[in-house]
């Protein structure tokens, strides 16, 4: 059985859970790669004590796994861009194989990190990227490839999920609840890279370039956070059938392609909307398939590491081959990657959900119908609740159906220079995943 | 870019819509494949009007494609155990390689043509056998390759959940049900394979060889059909918190393996109870990943095709090329297959759901509650509704918690010999799938 040597580079949450698993489950792994898969180096400024390594070659400086000449595949877990990035380049430039779960390495250097493995003839491997355990990036790549993608829209942030599920199932704010997230760390102590979408952002962009064929577009997704979902909408959500979800969704549109990150309602009836706490998945509609869903945990040691692990055994079977046998890191040829554009927000198509502060007076909703009517937005649903004791302002809550969102925006705006109107109209985008 | 011959036999309801699909997405397939892929030769009886084949060659005689020596690929489509077995051992003795979506001929006989395709030095290939559309086997084989398998569980015959689905909503009868999925075209005219379970239990085998690395054991399989499911139970079922499904489950014990399809109650809290109608999903339990669950459609020409074509897909990577860079048909190499097991049903474990129609006289409950105790089986649950008028006999619900099946099967047979109880006690299986 061929030998195929590994080096880890960082030994965190992710790192050490690989190292784990690998030695865990080594004779069903290497039954599988029909290899004989064996951690050879690691590039750890410090040892893990969870982790025996005992016997394996640590190196406190990560560059020297990239310059060992038995490595075949180096894989790289300590993130972010800079010195994650040097080390990625200098391994292919070396002939390595890398296997990588750096969502924000991935969708920010992608293209260029794709023509140096290229150039090199080595691959670089990214399933644990985007959504922890689930094997979603083969799924998409290889399992779905005879379909033209039609959409694909995931809770792809745990974090922002579990916040979302607390708010709706306990009434309780958003504040109150990250703080919590962030007690059982599940939330950094800066959460903004979780629940201002920049997170969930990393990962749509390559899911949304492998579903349609393009190069990563970073700089394009639109992203919104969930910092200003209130309780309340929360609620009404519900009440009209709804789960609010932070979504990252990609559609492909003839003249371009959506690609926004942002909460979300979507019909309770969805399985999508069934997904609670910080579990993750991903519908795909697919022309010829239909929808089809991939769900488990987004993030964790070990969960994060059997993404990571599977795509060590599929390099081993490439390790010493032609390596224009593997399925290309997008999915598409390189040469064959599409051009089509990435919309932007206001040319994209979806329904709202808008609360608004009228003054409980007959005629309101008349005027407000007619702003919309004018602009081509028709009512779906719509619940007024009767004001409250001392209360001079009701909620007056609006589904709309679909509609070009830079419409809708400028409705919004005549609705609030009313002077029935007080404050400023809640909206969120509704979409049915049909 | 090289070209890939295929050859596709069989141009009925999934062999046009691969026909088809191949077709309309031949830019991005071709791109995703590297490979100009070419339908160059189809066996079937007759045309089909669903199909512009125009230009291709079509040949009355099936056995044609396998002797054509410009096939590369040759897709299997007739369905059944005997000619489609005969055509596929020919292709491969004729080095080419073999797709297929036949469950039964893989489950039956795939020991058999694995090994032949090992000595041609060709492959086959099946993910359309289980699940349809849904990349299950890929997501399983190679998505989590790092993982030892606990356990995995499906909904994967769409014809036994929809008349289950519609049973528990809207109270009807299976037999009333089963005409009307027969009206719709879900159902066959002899609709046993799907409700008694034998077409489950053809994906169930293949699955959990896959999961646990043994040999196809289909003689081993325990069946039971949804046929005696009655509304009655459905809606105990319901008021209990759970769901009734059609459920196949293999789980790796100590001491063997469980392998079984059978009416199954899950809590409703499960994504896997939410899914309805004649959708498929199935759940897999990694011991690095958790549960992760692959959703979507389980027939139907199209999503079907979706499967096949995924597999051409990944053939053509390896048409001319050493086929030992692929991945082993069950995921391990065949020479590593373990010898575990498939254990009696008598000996695997579960909870049960038990309906037992007793006097409404003191004393019963003790009696039944002391038998059930004495086997060592606590209840977990229990509802006994007053009779109805003229009613003698009161149904008594009870859920036990998970023992040995035999235990509770000698348990059943002492509560059916008490006076005070009347007709044989209903049983159903109970899963927590946690």
């Amino acid at each position: 059985m061929k030998q195929v040597n590994v080096g880890i580079c960082g030994l965190g949450t992710v790192g050490s859970g690989t190292f784990n698993v690998l030695s865990r489950n080594k004779d069903d792994i290497n039954a599988r790669a029909a290899s004989n898969i064996v951690v050879s180096h690691i590039g750890a400024r410090r040892p893990n004590s969870a982790c025996d390594t005992t016997g394996v070659n640590i190196s406190a400086d990560i560059f020297a796994v990239a310059e060992d000449p038995d490595i075949d595949i180096l894989v790289e877990l300590i993130g972010g861009t800079t010195v994650a990035k040097d080390l990625v380049v200098r391994a292919l430039q070396n002939g390595k194989h890398v296997v990588t779960a750096n969502k924000a390495l991935i969708a920010e250097f992608g293209n260029e990190l794709f023509d140096i493995a290229k150039n090199h003839k080595v691959t670089i491997s990214y399933e644990a990227a985007v959504a922890g355990g689930i094997p979603i990036i083969g799924a998409l790549r290889e399992g779905l490839a005879a379909n033209k993608i039609e959409w694909l829209a995931g809770i792809i942030n745990g974090t922002g999920n579990f916040i979302l599920t607390e708010m709706r199932d306990k009434g309780r704010e958003f504040e109150d609840v990250l703080e919590e997230a962030q007690a059982l760390g599940y939330a950094e102590a800066d959460p903004t890279f979780d629940v201002e979408g920049i997170d969930a952002a990393h990962k749509l962009v390559i899911l949304s370039s492998i579903a349609f064929g393009t190069p990563l577009q970073f700089e394009k997704v639109f992203t919104e956070g969930i910092s200003k979902v209130s309780p309340l909408d929360v609620f009404y959500a519900g009440e009209l059938g709804y789960s609010i979800k932070h979504l990252g969704l990609t559609r492909k549109r003839e003249n371009g392609i959506e690609l926004r990150v942002h909460p979300t309602l979507i019909p309770k009836t969805r399985l999508l909307a069934n997904v609670d706490g910080v579990m993750n998945a991903i519908v795909v509609k697919g022309d010829a398939v239909g929808p089809t869903l991939y769900y488990g945990a987004g993030a964790g040691s070990e969960a994060t590491a059997s993404a990571v692990i599977a795509d060590i055994v599929r390099v081993s079977r490439l390790v010493g081959e032609r390596v224009n046998l593997n399925v290309p890191p997008l999915g598409y040829s390189l040469d064959k990657l599409s051009s089509d554009d990435v919309l932007p927000i206001e040319q994209t198509e979806t329904a709202f959900y808008l609360r608004i502060a009228a003054v409980d007076k007959p005629g309101v909703l008349s005027k407000i119908s007619q702003i919309l009517s004018d602009a081509g937005i028709s009512i779906e649903a719509l619940i007024q609740k009767e004001p409250k004791e001392d209360q001079e302002f009701v909620p007056l809550i609006i589904l709309t159906n679909k509609a070009i969102e830079k419409n809708i925006i400028d409705a919004i705006e005549k609705i609030e220079q009313l002077d029935t109107v007080k404050e400023n109209v809640v909206r969120i985008r509704v979409e049915s995943l049909k």
